[in-house]
């Protein structure tokens, strides 16, 4: 099954069931009228949903074409935003930046942050700075939505807690960001409004892709137009998806709606290497900061620009069959002028 | 005006109105189902709230006697729970317990953190915890709960954003700090869920006790009947709440219904060192961390224990009427045992 929420003037937009190949959606208000009402009371909403995307692929409902750009974000504000950052290639990368070292219990204690979640930007919103010395970063992520989990749960159910999936942009202030985090506690003025997929999916539609942890195909993430990265979601993830909903319900429930974000996808050469650019034939990158790093290693000095306004990012990802599985996130970057009060 | 939310087995209750005594309530059902709704579209329906609240004390509409303990938290799940640390001397001691010392720019560049908003405790219910050694501790805080609040808002927009005041309980996990803030990136397991007050009240209810930007009452804090904090909330925030909100809207906006806490209310004596225990005449102190680090500055170790499974600690805020404000926040902590599924 996949879901969208489309546009209609409120905060929290109306719940759609989209076809499995995007091009229609019929409206699912008569089962729950927004994505968080129907994560609110998934086991008994879920399969009038599911019902209601059969009869969506048969053509048996009233449909209405489906426009990517027409959605907002599956949740356009959730009352949970964790994102971890599983990959510990671009942890390393991240660190190596800043001079710091490894240290031992990253391989086995995961790292995460809470974000903000009143405001996600719709998948093809501009995101408006308003400063492009920010050092405005996208970075390219996998996320899943979850039911309420409990308190101590462990591996298996949290993993059975997982109901969607999306793909993230997880915006980054990269010139604010070390300042803020020697502050002691943690990211907020270097991370802005994130924007999720036009489309959340369920597990099932991934087919073996899915793992139960981890969604194997690249994510393909482009900048003004050519190809930047095309890392595999589904290697290097160190900690998978139940590993980080359990950690962040050690100390208290998550509830139901709550988002859990992969941090940036980030792969390896097969030698242990940081990945080569796109250009030079490797799989690339999935945020700026990791291509910057790559080439203050090799080259002396980071080459790759942040965004500047008028620039844009894509991020998606296709399946086996290159279709594109939960639509396109496409912004740009645009100057942000007040509103005149 | 005073609102709160009452428990009806939904997630997020039903807002009444409560009278300025906070002996009786009437259902708001009529304005808005919940708080957040209310927040949602507050310019619109704060007036005929307001309306509500005078029709209640006139006694000329349907009333139910209020009970503090059926109170949910006012937002029982809020899309953003922003805690500031705003008292100064509170972040010099606990810095201090760490042998840190306090950089010169936390004078001017507000130190906040995104906290977990997707389950708030009730202000009487028990904060359960698996493990009575993370080192359990309450913080007694002002917070207060914006509409929406736009990119870059300056001083004035930020403090015109201010609709209603609450207080907290930001229960803190001290045994598990050091290690998650020396991963980097910030608090997670260690800010388990937070309560807040019974009564959210507009900024008019406080009188002169509320200078727009401070409240200027002192926060009675006790653990298990005893009187342990009265400190000022008004003396000693370096930052105020306009600043706190300036500072989160720098790069992203806040939505409505955003909650932005003072950090824990802390005072220092006249000369500057830091307050005595209530027991030796001082105001004392609004959590548990505070009178440890007192202690080991000077008596050589901590002697006050963290909270303990079956200790209670009650915070609450008196006008100069000695009439509560906002009802109290009263919490036992007791053993988290897992429910059986």
């Amino acid at each position: 099954m996949k879901l969208a929420t489309l546009a209609n003037g409120t905060r929290d937009g109306r719940l759609a069931v989209v076809s499995r190949d995007l091009a229609y959606a019929t409206d699912a208000g008569g089962i729950a009228k927004t994505l968080q009402e129907a994560l609110d009371d998934w086991t008994r909403l879920a399969p009038r949903l599911e019902t209601l995307a059969i009869s969506l692929e048969a053509g048996s409902v009233p449909r209405e074409r489906f426009r990517e750009h027409e959605a907002l974000s599956p949740l356009p504000r959730a009352f949970q935003w964790i994102d971890g950052s599983a990959y510990l290639s671009h942890v390393e990368l991240v660190r190596k930046a800043r001079g710091a070292a490894m240290p031992p219990e990253f391989f086995t204690d995961p790292l995460l942050y809470q974000g903000g979640s009143d405001a996600f930007l719709a998948p093809r919103a501009p995101i408006r700075m308003p400063d492009e010395n920010f050092g405005i970063d996208f970075e390219g992520e996998v996320a899943v939505i979850v039911k309420d989990v409990p308190m101590g749960a462990d591996r298996t159910e949290a993993a059975a807690s997982i109901v969607l999936v999306v793909i993230v942009n997880d915006v980054s202030l990269r010139n604010l960001i070390p300042a803020e985090l020697a502050k002691g506690f943690g990211f907020f003025q270097s991370k802005p409004s994130s924007a999720f997929s036009p489309v959340a999916v369920t597990p099932d539609e991934l087919g073996i892709a899915w793992d139960g942890g981890r969604l194997h195909l690249p994510l393909l993430v482009s900048r003004n137009g050519v190809l930047f990265g095309r890392p595999d979601a589904g290697a290097g993830m160190n900690f998978d998806f139940p590993a980080l909903i359990a950690h962040a319900a050690r100390t208290r429930p998550l509830g139901a709606g709550t988002i859990i974000g992969s941090g940036t996808v980030s792969n390896s050469e097969a030698d242990g290497s940081p990945a080569r650019p796109v250009s030079a034939g490797g799989d690339g990158y999935s945020c700026l900061a990791e291509a910057r790093m790559v080439e203050a290693m090799t080259g002396g000095a980071p080459a790759t620009e942040f965004l500047r306004f008028g620039d844009t990012v894509r991020i998606e990802i296709k399946n086996a069959g290159g279709h594109s599985v939960f639509g396109a996130i496409e912004q740009t970057v645009e100057a942000y002028g007040r509103p005149v009060a």
